[in-house]
């Protein structure tokens, strides 16, 4: 049996993944391995964010894994046909990838098998239980279960969502004490720099920085 | 909320999941699709075998869903560069991509999510709990409560293993009863036709229809 060490971290080049980054560092937390899923996003400028905010951070490595969602069929996240909705509650079910998450643990739970690594990290956040309800604790406490039990070599992973019962705004305000390079991050889902600023992505974004009564370092139009 | 109705089979083109469809078509089952994941394995005979196979069968279409596996790294099933092992139960772990089956059935279940369909069928056997901790039903009683808990619009999925205590002779004999094409199903981990009889995969049916006093139509070295 191969020994365990190192985290995972999934680092999408966001505002909640990257201060996950600078949250870990400063907790001391050891050897942490980034990852991204390549899942076809409209936007490949998320991906190149995650790979820069990745050594900035000072990750050991940082590793893109292949995932095709556009496969399962017309959704506005994936596909360039279709219009992202603008910032609503109703609306924002339309930008759900079913699983999404649940598949790129179970991804990253595969990889971090075969190298020997028990602890994955990603930033679900308090804001995202509503329309999202694979974003709540209670989800990755059973994901982490099934994964204990499907493991073939290992059995102890654990799934770590240190802001799954933090709002958003306050994971910001984590972040401004942490040095997060804020203006490097990237969460507009027109994927445009300036950033639209009207998206529900966008419009989540500058609501949090304003609660802190901070301006958000994002250039937008 | 779109209307819910039909079921996916995880259908491979090997003896267990054909049997599967021959199976539920005996059930009566209705409008039963058939998915096959493209996961990068060695031998496309396998893909080519599940649609003829599906076709056959019966089901209403056959989907092939990309997942590659290869990236994960050196596994027997999908590097040409790696020997395949003989048939022993220590080597067996060799062949085990870490979460195979929970990525298929949750890939499978985001495409059921976008079409209404809530119930998967795959078909893991008895013989398989010991080497793949994912084969066992207590596994899949576990990943049905993720994958409900997990869901956007619907929570009632059903993860349907209806061979999962039964051995592989055992499923056999149901399916020389149903008439199930089994000179036409893939087994082989070399995928060369005729058989080699050699491979881990190759022992193990040649033992089920032994067990059944039969003779495999399929032929060998």
């Amino acid at each position: 049996m191969p020994e365990t060490r190192g985290s995972f971290l999934l680092l999408s080049g966001g505002m909640d993944s990257t201060t996950l980054l600078w949250w870990m560092q400063a907790q001391g937390v050891d050897e942490i391995h980034t990852v991204a899923v390549d899942y076809g996003q409209r936007h490949r400028a998320e991906l190149d964010c995650g790979a820069r905010l990745s050594a900035e951070g000072g990750a050991q490595s940082h590793r893109v894994l292949q995932l095709d969602l556009t496969q399962l069929g017309g959704n506005p996240l994936t596909d360039a046909d279709f219009a992202v909705p603008s910032a609503n509650e109703d609306n924002q079910i339309g930008t759900v990838v079913p699983f999404r998450n649940m598949l790129f643990v179970t991804l990253s739970a595969a990889l971090a098998e075969t190298q020997g690594i028990l602890d994955i990290y990603l930033s679900p956040v308090r804001d995202d239980h509503e329309s999202y309800r694979d974003c709540r604790r209670e989800f990755y406490d059973l994901l982490e279960k099934t994964l204990r039990l499907g493991a073939t070599r290992h059995a102890e992973f654990r799934v770590h969502t240190p802001f799954v019962e933090m709002w958003k705004k306050e994971v910001v305000r984590v972040g401004i004490e942490l040095g997060v390079p804020y203006a490097r991050t990237h969460t507009c889902y027109e994927g445009i720099r300036p950033a639209c600023g009207k998206c529900d992505a966008c419009v989540e974004r500058l609501a949090a920085f304003a609660a802190n009564c901070t301006v958000d370092p994002l250039p937008y139009k």
